[in-house]
């Protein structure tokens, strides 16, 4: 199938924003989404964004049966070993179920692996929920490394009352 | 013991290049370190800087046997969740082991905490080895959450030969 991967723009962004509830709605995991395409504008096309985003997109002729043309995205940003040096985050790689199995995934997949060795990058993150096995083989037979199963790497986080407790106890100096 | 907490300049990227080795070593990891002080000057100090960082600094009566006054960093940089927006991540946290127990670690992780809620981010996220139970208790006890162990979370990454062939697999449109 025909289909073009782009740069995002600020227009965008309502599709990213349903794309984003799809994408969550598959992880199981809906009810954690807080995200508005408002936010989204502003945070992806300031001065200084906090992301950066690829859409791809199909001919109106091959539109899904909802009508949308913007059928997937790659959502990413830069980040940084102290080992390695400039690394490239992937966040989030949707393809909208109807359109999966035409290489739209992998191809936006391999874009954001394109601009970021246009940034010297080199290497390429993003993390996957263990029990979503159709993508962890995806990602391994494509050669990525599971570090978690490796090198036993656990992901920890701070927010709500525990990231407002630690923000209080900052010394003032 | 009197220390202080500031944001890094960069005359000071030598003792974080000799910092983040000490950490290395420490994470059993120390051939995996290709960063040198130049690098980090160049990346943290221009115009989009790929990371920000925070350097804990003693007076010199209190300076190490080496005779070292910068006895700890923190390292981190701004990342976005698409469920949630604007997040801060923490790549490094380290204090020379002589100035351990001392409150330096929890001042420079709490002043990451404030730097990120400054920027309106909703959380901060980091990584640990899941055999550094020193660091996994001194986290989870302060109220992070272990998202890999709660909710399956593993880490992938795309790098060498892996990552350059991904990125010419990406369509030339």
């Amino acid at each position: 199938m025909e289909f073009t991967v782009r740069a995002a723009k600020p227009e965008d962004c309502k599709d990213v924003c349903r794309m984003i509830m799809e994408l969550a709605i598959y992880e199981k995991m809906q009810d954690q989404v807080k995200i508005s395409h408002k936010e989204l504008e502003q945070d992806g096309f300031c001065a200084n964004p906090f992301f950066q985003c690829l859409i791809a997109e199909v001919p109106e002729l091959h539109k899904s049966k909802e009508g949308h043309t913007k059928v997937g995205y790659a959502l990413y940003f830069y980040t940084y070993s102290t080992w390695k040096g400039r690394s490239v985050y992937m966040e989030d790689l949707y393809v909208m179920p109807e359109f999966r199995g035409k290489g739209i995934g992998k191809a936006l997949m391999s874009k954001v692996a394109v601009v970021g060795k246009e940034q010297q990058c080199i290497r390429m993150n993003f993390s996957v929920l263990d029990w979503n096995t159709p993508s962890l083989d995806f990602y391994l037979a494509k050669g990525a490394q599971d570090l978690t199963a490796s090198e036993g790497w656990h992901f920890l986080r701070f927010d709500g009352e525990a990231l407002d407790k630690l923000a209080e106890e900052a010394p003032k100096n």
